[in-house]
């Protein structure tokens, strides 16, 4: 019989069973997405980061935090305007517990990280209002695939992050663009999920690009063209060349949805190795639907790591309990890894510890 | 008893033999380091392209090869200006015949590959008679390091590889300032080797920067700023981060004799790990002398794929009978790579056969 893990599973629990049956006992390989775009700029939009300009360096911030267990493009780590630390610091310590590689991808970026990085040829994203938000999408996405291709063959499977403020706005975009309803069902980084904002900008952007809802349901790279982000295009060529050879698991929220979208419409077939591995705190958010948006697109199951930070010693992180933040930079997909690759001795306990005396080293906490 | 290989031993026979035997049946991981030198645009210097302009696309024009079995950046592949094409086909079929992952790695480029490639923070490099020839050394060769490190964790072990026209000159420089004897000993991928023409390039540039022979021997990373080239600060960073945990077969001629003193000055202890891997026509060229070089640095062992081309029905293979080329792109490391990995089932014979298909195909002979 097998140790039972701290997942959960939030939705087609015997598919989510098997698929994480797969990963026991295997060795993984993280990598990391990241890119920016001006979306994250529109006031109110997004919590990565204080002020509308720190976005540009949460994710070459995260990315370092990953590589190097500190950032360098920032003093300090990434944090909410609250002072409510990147999710980051989870993924790190899972990854840290299993000792799994992590390679850093770029989609396209203001700021470069101090670490090495897979160039992917992107651009960073323009505001979605203007309706042209992000350029060379299928290159990106073919160039993604080889480095899907190449890094699939050494690993047993993969799991794929994102670090990308404003995020759930672009992935509101794509999936209205491509006919999914997602209004009102995207996550946020914030307690209040200001939905009205991000509707508001995805209807600028299709009627700025000439489209409506559902105008672009098979056309995904125009949909990531006009209305998504620079992160969509690695990501989804990245799964696309990994997973038509191994299992790829998406660590991530709502954000998933649309490159799932985004995958279905171009290559389906791979979707039968395919998860979305997200946290609790998402699945279980009152404010976002994730089953909802993912039920109109495909099967594959969502597994939840069933994280609890609530007996945290520290304010930052019992935070995460009350809906702050909640996911990115693959932070639930880690964790499911992290329990996953070791049957189940690495508990969300072992990993809260792991995931405080981070804490403590970073934030100067005691 | 262990099948014999179509590999030579050119020094240090028993460690060789010893290392050779722990990479048969395993996985490699192959990496590419690519960069250019204004150096390659002295006249005279390189064959790497037809006009001094070419060799800024040779090093992405043989990535490409690699990653997408064509190049995308130039027509045809490259090739010296008697139409003798790059080693880049043999290191190709060699994988190909295995199925290795390949990556990528700039130290710096003037045109970038269209396809994905690590970024390592370096910039092209300049002319070594100015002596001042490579920035960011030392942040280049942490963020290898670094890449290094994620790279080796699921691989059994790494080939480095390079491609860089001017590659030998730039190795002179590094070499002499470190105290080297290298005069007259580095090789050329043409059949006159214009060692006058070396020797007088770095006497300029160690002029010029206000050394001399010798007085960079504990400096190598002044030595490489000053007289080197950006494809050596990427390639010590990734051996030295991947040697640490895993083998790794420095693939290519005597460029490599200048990585390596690099390496013996900054972290001596990771060499264990490591071999060269060449071919047959470097390590028995009349007009270069590895060993000689090799001998005053480290006990490193030189293997050499014993490769033959006189029996191929192309001029533009035979060609490399007759000293054109000799190694590049890592075709030696490669070709042993493919013999040990299948334990001996790939001979040169079999890899004769598997470039000579894909002559025919890439330059549309018969």
């Amino acid at each position: 019989m097998n140790t039972s893990l701290d997942v959960l599973f939030a939705s087609n629990k015997p598919k989510g069973e098997a698929f994480l049956d797969e990963l026991r006992g295997k060795k993984p390989l993280f990598v990391c997405t990241i890119a920016t775009t001006e979306t994250a700029k529109i006031s109110g939009i997004s919590a990565a980061g204080k002020y509308p300009e720190f976005t540009d360096y949460t994710p070459p911030a995260d990315a370092e935090l990953l590589l190097l267990g500190r950032c360098k493009c920032i003093k300090g780590v990434p944090v909410t305007p609250d002072g409510i630390p990147t999710p980051a610091l989870i993924t790190m310590s899972a990854l840290q517990l299993v000792d799994a590689p992590v390679l850093i991808a770029s989609g396209g970026l203001k700021v470069k990280p101090q670490i090495p990085f897979l160039d992917l040829g992107g651009s960073p994203g323009r505001d979605i209002r203007k309706g042209d938000a992000v350029d060379n999408v299928s290159e990106v996405i073919e160039k993604a695939t080889l480095a899907g291709q190449q890094l699939a063959k050494h690993s047993d499977y993969m799991i794929i992050g994102e670090s990308i403020p404003g995020g759930t706005t672009t992935a509101l975009g794509v999936l209205s663009a491509m006919g999914i309803y997602a209004k009102g069902k995207v996550s946020s980084s914030m307690p209040e999920n200001p939905h009205d904002l991000k509707n508001a900008a995805v209807l600028e952007g299709l009627t700025a690009a000439g489209e409506r809802f559902g105008s672009l349901s098979s056309n995904p790279v125009r949909a990531i063209s006009c209305l998504g982000d620079p992160m969509m295009p690695a990501f989804a060529g990245l799964l696309i060349g990994a997973a038509s050879q191994i299992p790829v698991l998406m660590g991530g929220g709502t954000q998933m949805t649309a490159v799932l979208a985004v995958v279905n419409a171009l290559k389906s077939d791979v979707l039968c190795n395919v998860a979305i591995g997200t946290t609790k705190w998402v699945a279980d958010d009152n404010s976002s639907d994730i089953r909802g948006i993912v039920s109109q697109i495909s099967d594959v199951p969502i597994l939840a790591a069933d994280l609890n930070f609530g007996g945290s010693k520290f304010d930052g992180l019992k935070a995460y309990e009350k809906g702050v933040v909640k996911e990115g930079v693959g932070a639930g997909g880690a964790a499911i890894t992290a329990m996953a690759a070791t049957e189940g001795a690495i508990t969300r306990d072992i990993l809260l510890r792991k995931i405080e005396n981070n804490y403590a080293l970073l934030m100067g906490a005691k």
